[in-house]
């Protein structure tokens, strides 16, 4: 019998949550739910039901896992709680600071419907976590480092949008090369923000825009732009369409650390990645976490759990066995 | 209370491990145990007591741990079973194709003791398989490669020694830049033996020997030379002491797969490890698991488990909420 899954909140992550499913042969989309009109959303798999989140708890019994798409701002913080008192959830929180805040609301719904909620799942929060976690328990004698990109920050691109004269722009994030490699040498520098990573931005300007303010608006924006090396090009729209329409991203976790009884090994632990599709991928490592949760909960498992507190096998369709035998 | 460590075989690794131990504050080392006479075994740690292994089973309550550093061929296909009637174990065997056999024999001991034993941990098996597999199931359409190196291969180094008029050698396995950067380009290639990974000889040869016989009965020797592109150097004997007497290795888990409704995004997933020491690198992974196969015992675990079958939060000593709030 397949895992049934739902999605809630059809967006770019729900997309990429609708199409990580045909790729794992255990598992099935149930039900979409969303916002909108139902009979407005048009989804890529033919014969599946969307029904207005509204509706949600009269379709408990035929989703096994509820996958929650919606963003971290206002929507998980109020979703993730509520429907973990009716189904297996997961979420992709990303706000950092206010995890444990968000753990313990989850939490609390989770441990009395007896429901799995796994929280923050993706790569970063997620994968980058794991590494982190892994490598400071393997090397705790060392340094961890983490760079992003190169890729899109919607929020950096945001930000640049609400700059008067702005018609579009795109933002990519980019690790400085000289940066990883001093990581990578062993020698464990210490590196200001500045000296990490650099700000690419493509700004489509309205016609008779002051390009000249509009550059030194974006370089000296605090928190966003004003740490770092900022570069400013100015592109048309169709430029800007046919160059900058993906949404790319990726990154570095890397731990350097020394061993021996006088510290005098070093040793580079490196995990990366290179993503075309920053929400495809993340919703293919939610799609894993969820064969993870419905297993657990099959076991009796229950409260808020993070990718810290699941065992790898549970992400995988094959059997320990299988994994053991062609894997280990 | 802290975890008291034994060691079970003092070479490379259990030296290692012992390094590892006071870099884990929550660990200390009980007791080493030897087939040697203890009387003639010096440790860097002082005032650690020094057993022979024929009275471990006298020391059962000084142990919370015990960890196996015998070799995979003899010592541990015998050794775990046994001894995880008595304790928590860990090893690393890294016989890939008997691993089905020994984890059954392990379990059948510790499933009937009530202890939890832990095989095949380290970085290969262990890290790496960590890596095929998270990889693995976040991308199901996707393709595998493992590289190793640059480091070297004891085993290579062992059947140049055998070869008539060798004193004495040196084997780096390396994988090759071409595949690798293929590999990542996402091109997904299909690479041969030879093509992956080339191998390169430092021999120090017998005065008088014939150079010409020696590199063309290394370069032709089957299953270990054959299939690869291999380069011969002649050095003296103060050479190789001087430039490797290190035990260096890495490598690289990649995989290339792709999402998308028709597949149209690749993503890139890439870990590695370049290590200057092999054997406290893997000591230091399995320091980190025997906290875990403390904690799950705690809990009531037992029966044979692999890396696959721990929740990465078992290996930190932080505990979940400082994972959560620092790591995550």
């Amino acid at each position: 019998m397949s895992i049934r899954i739902g999605i809630f909140g059809y967006g770019n992550l729900g997309r990429g949550v609708e199409s990580a499913i045909r790729q794992n042969s255990d598992m099935e989309l149930a039900a979409v739910f969303t916002r909108r009109d139902p009979n407005t959303v048009k989804l890529f798999t033919e014969n599946i039901p969307v029904y207005h989140t509204d509706s949600v708890l009269d379709h408990k019994d035929e989703i096994d896992v509820m996958i929650l798409c919606g963003g971290s701002a206002t929507d998980l913080p109020v979703q993730t709680p509520e429907l973990a008192k009716h189904f297996n959830v997961i979420d992709s929180f990303d706000t950092h600071a206010r995890i444990p805040e968000h753990f313990a609301n989850v939490d609390k719904s989770a441990s009395e419907s007896g429901y799995v909620a796994l929280i923050s799942v993706g790569w970063d929060p997620g994968m980058f976590s794991l590494n982190r976690l892994y490598a400071s328990a393997i090397l705790p004698d060392g340094k961890d480092y983490t760079f992003w990109g190169k890729g899109v920050s919607q929020g950096h691109s945001d930000a640049i949008r609400r700059v008067e004269g702005v018609l579009d722009a795109k933002q990519y994030t980019i690790p400085v090369d000289e940066a990883l490699n001093a990581v990578r040498s062993g020698s464990a520098p210490e590196l200001t923000t500045r000296q990490k990573h650099i700000r690419e931005c493509f700004v489509v300007a309205k016609e008779g825009a002051d390009l000249a303010r509009i550059e030194n608006e974006i370089k000296t924006m605090p928190n966003y732009f004003a740490d770092y090396d900022t570069t400013v090009h100015f592109i048309t729209m169709e430029e800007l369409k046919r160059d900058h329409s993906g949404i790319p991203h990726g990154g570095f976790v890397i731990r350097s650390g020394k061993t021996g009884f006088n510290g005098e090994n070093n040793h580079i632990i490196e995990y990366s990645l290179k993503l075309d599709s920053n929400p495809e991928f993340t919703s293919s490592v939610i799609v894993a976490y969820a064969r993870a949760a419905y297993r657990l909960n099959k076991e009796g498992v229950s409260g808020c759990k993070t990718a810290f507190d699941i065992a790898p096998a549970y992400l995988s369709i094959k059997s320990n066995e299988e994994l053991r035998k062609e894997m280990l």
